[in-house]
C-alpha cells in the first residue's frame, strides 16, 4: 500500500464520495484498525473546507463484550444528551463517511435475538432523526482492508499479503488508477445514461429467471425512477454514496413481489454469514425463507424486526461482468458484493427514487407505496445465466438482461 | 508481554485502581494503540460488576491535525448536548480509568497559545462539572507502553524490545509480581503509616536545600493533612488514583512559597518537553521562570492560564531511592516521574487534603486558603542530596529528608 495511493484515495473519498462543502462538519465512522487511513481522510476533508471532523471509532470485539455483559435495559437506554445530539445533527447536517473494513464474522458470538431487540428499541427512538436528515446530507461508504476481513477472503495468505491482495482489488474497483477524480466523472455519467435508458422504457414489471430456481417477478409503481452512481442532496450537492458502485436501482411497489428468488452470494447478517438461501414472496411479502436451519433462523429473525422488513425496498440491475465480479473475489461485504451482480433488498425503499421527490410533501411520498422499515438489507441474485424480461406500462415485452448482463 | 500478566494488570486496575462497584458505569480514556489491553480492562470491569463501560479513544495525531485546521471558535464551541452529558455524569458518577501511553512529544507542532486558549475557554464552562464530581467518584491513572513512548526512553532499541523494556519497568513499579492485589494492600498501608507520622508532627514549614541551587520554603495551613496511596470517596469507596504511587502529599498555604526551586527532571507541558528550569517564588507566587528561552516561553504561558496557575497546589515527599527511581529510567511521564522523587505542583490544591473535608461546606473549604486553578502540573525537585527541614507549629525544628530520602 503506497502512501501516495492512500492519499489519492483519501482525497477521492473527501471530494467525490462525500463532496465536503466549505464550512461543513464531517463525521467519520471507522475501525481503530484504520487510523492511518482515517487521518489522511480527515486531512483531505479539512483541505476541502471542513470546519470540524469528528470520528466514531469502531471496535467489534468491544461490541461483543458489551453484548455479553450489558443487560437489555442498559443496551437500549438512550440518554437525553444523546437525543439532544441527534437533534443538533439534524440542524448541522454533517457529511458522513463510513470506512468499512470489518471482519465479516466479527460479531460472531453475539446473542442475535438480543441484538435484534436492541436495534428495534433504539430504532424506535432514532428513526425520526435518521429520516430528518435523509436526502439533506452527503454520505459515502468506502472500504479499506482490515486484516481479518482480508484473511477471510484469502485464508491461505499471510496477513500482509492478504491485505495487499484486498487492497489491489479495492484499488481496481474504486478506479484509483490514473486520475481517480476524472475516472469517477466518466463512470458516474455512464451509470446516469443507463438510468436514462431504463427510465425512458417506463417499465411496469421485471421478470427474473435462472437455472438455480429463481422464478420471480416484481412491479414498479410508475412513480419512481432508476438511479445509481451519484446522488444530489435537496440542497443540490452531488455526492457518491457508494464506492465502488455499479448499479442502476429503484424501489418497487411494496405489494408486488411474487415467486421464488435465490441468493447467489453469501450474506452477512449482523456478523453472521448466511449462504444458499432464498425467499418465496406472495403479494410482496416474504411468506417463506428457503435454506438450511441456520439460514431460516437468522433470516426469519431479520424479517420480523418490523412490518416492512419482510417486503422489498430495492431492485438493482448490475451486469454479472462488472469490475467487482471480474476481480473473481467474494468480498463478504455488501458494498462490493452488491456491485458484483443484480440484487434485491428487503426493508426500506428509497424516497429519492420517487420522481421529483424533493418537491413532494411527506404525505405525497407515502402515497407512492414504497416500503418503509428500520432495516435495508441487500442480497445478491445475479448469475451468469440470469434472464430479466420487462413488461412496460404500454404493454411491450423486452429482454433487459441475457446471460447475466445487459441486453439493452 | 505475557497475556496472563496483562490480565493480572487489568484486574488490578479494575479492582484496586478504580475499585468498580456493582451496577456502576465506567469511562475509560485510552489510546487506540492500547485496544488489546483496554478490552481486558473492560472485561475485568464487567466482572467486577460494572453495568456499562464506555471508551473515549485518544489519537494524538488527530489532535495535532484538528488544531492545525480548526479555528478557535470551533475548537472552543461546546454544544448543548455536551453540557447535558456533563450534567448527566454528575448524577451517574461513573468510575474513570485513564490509560496513559502517549508519546511525550506527541503534541509537538500544535500551536501552544491556541491550545492554552482552548483549555482556558473550555475550562470556564466545564470546571463546575469537574468540581461537582470531585471526591464523589473513583478514578485511576495507569500506564501501558506505547511504541513512541517506549522509543523515547529506549531510542536505540527496536520497537518491540523498547516496549518490552518499558513493560518490565511498569511491571516492577506497579508491583505485579506474585499477588498484585495483596501487594497493593501492604503498599497502601505503608504509605498510610508514613502519612500518619507526618501528620502527628504537625508541620508548619518545610525548608528545601540542594546543591543545584534550590533554596526554598513553603508553609502549610495547619488545616490540611498528608495523604497518598489510597483515597476514599465521600460515599466511602476506597480507590488508588495513581498506579504506581509512592508519594505522601499535601496542599500548602497558597501565599507561603518563598525562594528558588529547581526542577531535577524534564517536564512534559502539553506535549513539549521542558528541561533545566526553575521558579522563584515571592509570597506564594511565581515571580520569575528560570531557564532557557524555550522553557521560559512555555512555562510563562502555562502559569498565566489563570490566576491560580502561578501558585503552588501540592507538596509531595518521595524518597530518591523509590522503586520508580530504582528502575534508573526517566519515563518522560508524570505518573512515574512524580513517584521517583520529591515534587511540587503549580495549580489547583486538593480539597481532600483538608481535615474532615467531607464534613465541610464549600465556603469552609474555601476559607482554608488552598490554591484553585484549572491546571495542576507536577514538577520534580528531588535529588540525591536534597535536604528538607521542618518547623512544627509548636516550634520544633527537625530533619525530614537527608541525602534525598526519609530522615524520620
Amino acid at each position: 500500500m503506497k502512501k501516495s495511493d492512500l492519499r489519492k484515495y483519501a482525497k477521492l473519498v473527501a471530494k467525490v464520495g462525500a463532496n465536503i462543502q466549505k464550512g461543513q462538519q464531517v463525521k467519520i465512522n471507522a475501525s481503530i484498525e484504520q487510523s492511518d487511513f482515517v487521518l489522511l481522510v480527515v486531512e483531505e476533508c479539512y483541505k476541502a473546507g471542513a470546519s470540524k471532523v469528528s470520528i466514531d471509532w469502531n471496535v467489534d470485539r468491544l461490541t461483543v463484550i458489551n453484548y455479553k455483559y450489558q443487560d437489555l435495559e442498559t443496551l437500549t437506554k438512550i440518554e437525553d444528551w444523546e437525543i439532544k445530539k441527534l437533534e443538533r445533527e439534524t440542524e448541522l447536517l454533517p457529511a458522513r463517511i463510513f470506512i468499512s473494513s470489518a471482519n465479516p464474522d466479527g460479531l460472531k458470538g453475539v446473542d442475535q435475538a438480543k441484538m435484534m431487540k436492541v436495534r428495534q428499541e433504539v430504532g424506535k427512538v432514532t428513526k425520526k432523526y435518521r429520516d430528518a436528515i435523509d436526502n439533506k446530507h452527503q454520505w459515502t461508504i468506502v472500504a479499506m482492508p482490515g486484516v481479518e476481513w482480508a484473511k477471510k477472503i484469502f485464508p491461505n495468505e499471510s496477513n500482509k499479503k492478504a491485505k495487499e491482495l484486498l487492497w489491489k482489488a479495492i484499488y481496481k474497483t474504486v478506479r484509483l488508477e490514473g486520475d481517480p477524480i476524472e475516472n469517477w466523472k466518466k463512470h458516474s455519467n455512464n451509470i446516469a445514461s443507463k438510468n436514462k435508458i431504463l427510465n425512458d422504457l417506463n417499465i411496469k414489471t421485471l421478470m427474473y429467471k435462472s437455472a438455480n430456481g429463481t422464478d420471480f417477478k416484481v412491479s414498479l409503481t410508475g412513480k419512481t425512477v432508476f438511479g445509481g452512481g451519484y446522488l444530489d442532496t435537496i440542497q443540490g450537492v452531488r455526492y457518491n454514496p457508494n464506492m465502488p458502485t455499479e448499479e442502476s436501482y429503484t424501489s418497487p411497489d411494496k405489494y408486488s413481489a411474487e415467486g421464488v428468488v435465490y441468493s447467489t452470494k453469501p450474506l452477512s447478517v449482523m456478523g453472521n454469514l448466511v449462504d444458499n438461501f432464498g425467499f418465496r414472496f406472495e403479494k410482496g411479502k416474504v411468506v417463506e425463507v428457503l435454506g438450511d436451519e441456520f439460514a431460516k433462523e437468522t433470516l426469519e429473525k431479520l424479517i420480523s424486526i418490523d412490518e416492512g422488513a419482510s417486503y422489498l425496498g430495492e431492485v438493482a440491475l448490475v451486469p454479472f461482468n462488472s469490475p467487482v465480479n471480474e476481480t473473481g473475489i467474494l468480498f463478504y461485504n455488501t458494498l462490493f458484493d452488491e456491485n458484483a451482480c443484480c440484487h434485491l433488498a428487503i426493508g426500506a425503499g428509497f424516497e429519492d427514487t420517487i420522481k421529483d421527490f424533493e418537491k413532494k410533501s411527506p404525505e405525497e411520498l407515502k402515497e407512492v407505496g414504497l416500503n418503509d422499515s428500520m432495516i435495508h438489507v441487500d442480497f445478491m441474485i445475479g448469475s451468469a445465466d440470469l434472464e430479466i424480461t420487462a413488461e412496460t406500462f404500454d404493454g411491450k415485452i423486452l429482454k433487459i438482461f441475457e446471460h447475466g448482463t445487459w441486453a439493452i
